[in-house]
């Protein structure tokens, strides 16, 4: 089968579930996946990639490692692309084996919990800001766009690769809490101020779907409800930032 | 002139700067700049809008406000909008009047200062979370996208509508200074770790280029260059991520 073919397949959800596969788009992104210990089944090549100096080592990079790769038009690229202008590079990588039993839970940690966060752009900035912050894990409860979306993969320039992200249930949130001691802290507009960091040694802290507030679920179990203060004239602040500033302040 | 060519027109920057005026896009931001006190001159429907019951609703909540609606296709309303699907509905707005003479910085005042940041979307988050977090004023430096394009203007989801953002220069970041004592900090990975809150009372937080790091510029005139401690496997920090962890800390 041509890589084209798999690549365009990628875009659905359940072909990437079923071949345990993503694709991961534009020069950043796929660098990062080249310096990831993650395996690159292959990749596709137009043009447009040799246009820039920085395009034209990927390129030859890939060949190095040799890693598959079809030579495909502009045209083709886009037809496989999430975005409009894939800067002329696509490759389709492994998804890592994460499950959280192999997660070790120790000392300090922070967990981050997407319940229900459904735009790719969100998810990826969250990924992104977890990474950064030294979180130990991030799990994406149901509801929760695919992590391994393509925009979503863009949006978190590469923190996939090295950051432990992995889809999840409440179940295995419920697993935390009884096995490993981790206390729940969800984020919400009607929870407590965040206030000086008096924050348990393990923590997971949950932050919801964008417009529709805090889920049956996430409530039921919280050890605190917590919020930060926002000017009344703005609904709210956008979940990644909100996430980012309080992992922020709660940080170990 | 239509208002569908007006719109149109205000794509280009220079047309929305000649003209004063910007195009919003989508039900969420028109039923802000609705609840704005700004100035609008005119909106386009599509058929799209009254598919809804809430974009139906804002239909005529546009009529009763005697604002001149001009019906078109949705086709016709996408070739004048920024997004793929504005949702039946765009309004031109006069852009509001603002001189950062008329800024009152007395007490305790936060500024964020734009210093050539280049995404929309990046922009329309750090309005959104300067607003959210009570901040007094955001001013664009050259290099940073027009705050009017309706990206920007989308992304913020209405909060220049009610938030003091104006386009600005380093002559006007020197007159704070030295007119209103205002401090000047400016993130960037070079910085020293920012720590416990001892920021002055009158303080603008410089934020930069995505990828270009600190200016020159914005170095010869930092009171003090501040960093977040950031994994060592990330790059950085999204520029709306770390300024709305910035600004939260060092929140009055």
């Amino acid at each position: 089968v041509k890589l084209l073919t798999v690549a365009r397949d990628l875009q659905r959800r359940k072909s990437r579930e079923k071949n345990g596969l993503f694709v991961a788009e534009g020069v950043r992104t796929v660098e990062e996946l080249l310096r990831s210990p993650l395996v690159i089944r292959g990749a596709l090549v137009s043009p447009r990639l040799a246009e820039a100096e920085r395009g034209r080592v990927l390129g030859l990079a890939l060949r190095e490692r040799k890693i598959a790769v079809e030579d495909v038009s502009d045209d083709e690229l886009g037809s496989a692309a999430d975005t409009e202008s894939p800067q002329g590079v696509l490759a389709i990588g492994a998804v890592p084996d994460r499950t959280l039993s192999a997660l070790e839970v120790r000392g300090n940690a922070r967990i981050l919990v997407l319940d229900a966060v459904q735009d790719p752009g969100n998810v990826g900035a969250l990924i992104r800001t977890a990474a950064a912050l030294g979180v130990t894990a991030t799990l994406a409860l149901p509801g929760t766009v695919d992590l391994w979306n393509a925009k979503v993969v863009r949006s978190a320039m590469g923190a996939h690769f090295h950051h432990f992200c992995l889809p999840g249930s409440w179940e295995d949130v419920d697993r935390l809490r009884t096995d490993h001691g981790v206390a729940l802290w969800v984020a919400d507009v009607s929870g407590e101020p965040l206030g000086a960091s008096d924050a348990p040694a393990r923590l997971a802290v949950v932050v919801g779907n964008e417009g529709g507030g805090l889920s049956a679920d996430a409530r039921r179990r919280a050890d605190r409800v917590i919020s930060l203060p926002v000017a009344p004239a703005v609904e709210s602040l956008n979940v990644a930032i909100a996430a980012g500033i309080i992992l922020y302040e709660l940080r170990p």
